[in-house]
């Protein structure tokens, strides 16, 4: 192949990525010698060439420009893939083909793990973001190194105290979404090799952060009203060595249950009797539906085993990514792992965060949220109840916005995500909730969406597919 | 301690702590009493206490506020910690109180490994931000999971092809900073245990990797003019098993060197030969002082080993902390590891770095910045040169802005580092780049901030003190 020919080539790939887009002007001839280092002949016989093969076309004193016609239509996007049924379901690539058929198709996002962003209160977070934007000429990085800025923690620590939970706020550390938070938790307590006790069904993103770091997941029996089976876990502590225990205690995804404050109690104390660090994640602890918020295990923690992780991407916006840790006696470490892991959180969304919160509408807008999800609570369960064949059960959450359903035996959880992308519904199947196959007949249900009559639609036909596996 | 004693007091320590600022009102005493599930009358009795400690006052008709003189003075701040000089240097731990002391003393950041950021194009960057906040009534979190935004990929891209670096978009996963880019790529190619070759000295964040995930470094000697050293490597290579090798051919922090062409092709067929993937940190790569933008090792890179990684955090800006990986046969896991790691990064930052990037400031900008720091390295070469005493050199930095400095062998750069923050000078001493103790007598300094009589005046009380200790 010719010199010119290769460089031609190379740059109608370039287009028909996307790299150039229709309209767009690629490199000048001289540019395109210089970086390529061959002749300026060369480059101009090169793009007689593509001119010639419709992908370019020179516009008079300007230079060459990308066609329309040779638009990419979105090549670099992901198509969706139906996630494979396999022996043994790889989780965390499951999770992530659910997210992106929610994405790309468009579907009814009952299998979506967020909430409906069109309930945050955007209007209001954007203008403290563009104010700081106006109030800042420029932004040294090094003001909002770990452990983050110091108004947002204050904020954080004021939310707290106000709720009857003690705390210090040297103990807070800003990070990347409760996600990273809880990354940052595991790895300071435990090391590659070591078992840690989940619920299960357990929370995708606590087996995630299990695998990521070479540990063992040991699932602990979990009773949709009560939480975790402190029995079995004890009896699982008395027979081999636990690194850390990662639970939810509050409107725990999927069962939505509210661990009862005594209940609470006994797990810290049962695991502070053998040194057990507790891995808390209360991201749904602002959407309870009773009276108060609940209790954390902070409250009943007297030795600083607790490491407790929230955000508030499930409150207030989900991409600012703004989430924190507060790891008790493991501080010094999980600060540190913050550094290396991602150096610092973005500064302006952590300030608008601050700023958001100094003021009084995050309270109102938190009692208009939970009564939304309350009611929908209500309208998903009995949508489940009146659609769905005999057989089926559904959780009662105490908080959050997700329903955990139990199928009829026969049904399985893949095959019915698989029938019900096909008529763009999204579901989350059960395998995403643990590594074992016990809940392939259950599934989980987002109902933070606005309800209308297309998610009753959806479940009227969610609920035939299963009738014809059942 | 009775009850009502015990609630003033923990009310106090909250004050005390700082989560309520002075002139906030405290919990009202109908919610405080529901909070701490006690009567009504303890808690007046609690507040009353309070009020005669002068930590509260009452408002008539408002409730309990904060008094001013209780106002904490930003107790939850980090205090500078001075660094210990122990015989085995904890480089992470030594780079942050580095980082801190910059921060909290106002200090000559000499010692900082980030640019200047009133050099960033603050004002354009604020208003593409502002126009998104203005333009997006909502934000869905699934439209940017990773990969990420796919304009800003398309953007990265495009600049990647017209500097004649080839690149599949589709090959690009936006992170959090180069930081989580780096973290990922070693995590995606090596495990616990394995051994990885680095440059010596090296950029910490390397080894900051390298420890974290419990794998080992291997340093490499490197040459302050053609890099990492390829006779030394093959034979470490033939000798034992290397999981990895990461280097930074472009402007090498801290050696600011540019490798040679024909010593990066040799580089990357080294390591293919024997299938060892190489993790290019490339952070650096707009601000080289030469006429062209430098090739990397993806130019070389035929068989998908070299796992590139780059940010806009040093040409852009810092804050918004957008960088990303370029993984080559590695693309898949990567991605899945940043799904685990943060999810996401956050979707306003991504989008206006793209709107930035859509319009022609940024070569403009670059040109200038380039410019500045290309003088700059001149400048504080001149100063040492001049202040310092007979047996210093200097290393010559063809991109990037930090200096590589070589003291007498006598003088300890942790001694010089702690007698230089004492007179409000920071440096950046040896120790950091290294896990032996090879560059004790080695220090870096930054050079992007913009000079003045001051910035001299500080070179000169930093040659008197090597002076001193040489």
């Amino acid at each position: 192949m010719k010199l010119y020919e290769k460089l031609a080539d190379e740059i109608e790939t370039a287009v028909r990525n996307g790299v150039f887009a229709a309209g767009e002007r690629i490199p000048s001839v001289r540019q395109a010698s210089q970086q390529h280092g061959v002749s300026i002949k060369t480059v101009l016989h090169a793009y007689a060439l593509l001119e010639g093969r419709g992908v370019v076309e020179t516009r008079p004193q300007s230079g060459y420009f990308v066609r329309e016609l040779a638009r990419t239509q979105g090549a670099w996007a992901m198509s969706p893939q139906a996630p494979a049924v396999a022996s043994e379901v790889d989780v965390s690539r499951l999770v992530l083909s659910t997210l992106r058929s929610i994405r790309t198709n468009d579907a009814m996002p009952l299998g979506s793990p967020y909430p409906d962003p069109t309930l945050f209160p955007w209007r209001r977070i954007n203008q403290y973001a563009n104010a700081i934007a106006r109030r800042h000429a420029s932004w040294n990085l090094m003001d909002d190194l770990p452990p983050g800025n110091p108004e947002l923690i204050r904020q954080i620590a004021r939310r707290y105290a106000e709720n009857g939970v003690p705390v210090d706020p040297r103990e807070i550390i800003i990070t990347v979404g409760a996600t990273e938070a809880i990354n940052l938790s595991l790895q300071a307590v435990a090391k590659p090799g070591d078992t840690v006790a989940v619920e299960s069904p357990t929370y995708y993103a606590m087996l995630h952060a299990i695998e990521r770091l070479g540990m063992r997941a040991i699932e602990v029996p979990t009773h949709p009203v009560d939480g975790i089976d402190l029995a079995a876990l004890a009896q699982i502590i008395a027979r081999e060595k636990i690194a850390a225990c990662m639970v939810m205690p509050n409107f725990q995804n999927p069962l939505g249950f509210l661990m009862p404050d005594e209940r609470k109690r006994q797990l810290v104390e049962l695991l502070a009797a053998h040194d057990i660090p507790a891995i808390e994640n209360d991201v749904y602890h602002e959407l309870y539906y009773g009276e108060a918020r609940p209790s954390t295990l902070k409250n009943f923690d007297t030795r600083g085993l607790v490491l407790h992780c929230a955000s508030f991407s499930k409150s207030l916006t989900a991409s600012y990514r703004i989430g924190w840790a507060m790891p008790g006696r493991y501080r010094a470490q999980v600060e540190k792992l913050k550094f290396l892991n991602t150096l610092t959180t973005p500064s302006v969304p952590q300030v608008a965060v601050a700023d958001y919160l100094r003021q009084d509408g995050y309270d109102r807008h938190l009692r208009h949220v939970r009564r939304v999800y309350r009611q929908q609570a209500r309208l998903m369960t009995a949508a489940v109840q009146r659609f769905f064949p005999v057989g089926t059960r559904t959780s009662a959450p105490q908080g959050g916005y997700v329903l955990w359903v139990e199928l009829p035996e026969r049904v399985d959880s893949m095959r019915l995500y698989q029938a019900a992308l096909a008529r763009g519904i999204t579901i989350g199947p059960g395998y995403m909730f643990s590594t074992r196959n016990e809940f392939h007949h259950f599934i989980r249900l987002n109902y933070s969406y606005t309800w209308t009559s297309a998610t009753e639609t959806a479940l009227k036909t969610l609920g035939e597919l299963v009738a014809q596996m059942a």
